[in-house]
């Protein structure tokens, strides 16, 4: 989808492209963060997170809640980077494409906060989630008819959940080390009923996410089991995540 | 653990036992259901469930909040069943065991409501989950000491979480009909350190918790994946009941 800001499952109207997207984000000039508190994040990327800002390049309500459960303070921005200019056909795996689109959401959040001049450590964290059947990737539906075709797709079967993160740690004098991942999971739909589809639909709760369902949601009730991590199909893997972000920050601190 | 009320991660004083546990529950000497709704409940279940009360035979917050997230309009009553009576070893295997319990929860309330002559038709659900790890049965820890115990031996480890869920509908002249089943879903632990282990103690949030953990709170750091249904492992199996439940209801529809 073609917005003016990076969003995923948001819904607010977007003066460039006319969608309709959920929780509108007021851009600041100059951005401001939260401050410092990390009143419940775990030991020890409690401490090795002590200096730093955390950014989400994300404004998804889903990331913002995991990030908020695991305790992490920080300030969620919009991306600027345009998705819609990336074609999924350059890349030779949906791996490879989420990786880059994670990548590109994080790298126009460091730029901006360069722009800005807004100076000190800070850690920027973009992430891109895909669905992927036999079929190839399966995009977010923006019509209720269309919805209904992807879940009667998905019905019965299993389907691949792919998200990638990007983390670009930088310093006071610009980047200093950056790391990316991939995280899958398998997900097996239950075969569902053309009346649950329809009442599935009808509240509303596909529209506009991948692969049309929200596991967090009433989706949770298409699905009957999954294999790998459950946050990486709500949209961000945060035990991959903190393994990733702490093993960065011990092997590059100085 | 024995207590004058069931409970799954609850906190109140039980005079009985001397136990902390969560949430205090007021008993009312006549039960009062919930109002009708089903507002965001899905179809076909909706309708089925039309003339029923929907009865949780558990006061656990994750329960209580798993049918909430699926739109379910019920009443949560705690059950006078003496889980503290029941010897595992009685049992051939731990699914055996938590379906026994699951069983004795919803007759326990199935009784009571004959007792307060609540009439009407009624479907009391009862549940009760359990870790299994090579060792057999891991209780819930009432002790940070037992709590970082419990951890140290899950890290790095596979264990299974199992669900036994008993279902009685009851019509306006007594038990018409029943069902049981059991879920299971393996875990597999990241390799914890000790700092992380003490540091998510301290939070308080392993205690008196099946395994030491909650997936859905600051325990999603320690696990690196799942197979299965990863709401069996908060405490409920959403999908596998919703079905098991429309076709009980079908199959005995009159």
């Amino acid at each position: 989808m073609r917005s003016c800001f990076s969003s995923f499952n948001q819904r607010y109207f977007c003066k460039n492209t006319g969608h309709i997207i959920l929780n509108p984000v007021v851009v600041q000039s100059t951005t401001r963060f939260a401050e410092p508190g990390f009143a419940m994040m775990l030991s020890p990327l409690k401490e090795l997170l002590r200096e730093y800002r955390m950014v989400l390049a994300s404004t998804s309500a889903q990331r913002k809640a995991i990030w908020q459960q695991m305790g992490i303070n920080f300030s969620a921005l919009p991306s600027s980077f345009d998705e819609e200019s990336v074609q999924q056909t350059a890349f030779k795996t949906p791996s490879d494409y989420v990786c880059y689109l994670a990548n590109g959401k994080a790298s126009a959040v460091v730029q901006k906060l360069k722009d800005e001049r807004n100076t000190g450590r800070s850690i920027v964290v973009g992430a891109d989630t895909v669905i992927v059947a036999e079929t190839g990737i399966i995009g977010k539906p923006h019509t209720k008819d269309k919805a209904m075709e992807t879940l009667g797709y998905l019905s019965g079967k299993t389907h691949r959940v792919i998200t990638g993160v990007a983390i670009i740690v930088s310093g006071d004098t610009g980047v200093s080390f950056d790391d990316s991942f991939v995280s899958t999971t398998e997900v097996v739909f239950s075969s569902l009923s053309k009346e649950l589809i329809q009442s599935y639909v009808e509240t509303g709760e596909p529209l506009n996410k991948a692969g049309a369902y929200g596991i967090q949601g009433l989706g949770s009730r298409l699905v009957e089991s999954i294999t790998g991590d459950y946050y990486n199909v709500v949209g961000f893997p945060i035990n991959q995540f903190c393994e990733r972000l702490e093993a960065l920050l011990r092997t590059n601190s100085t």
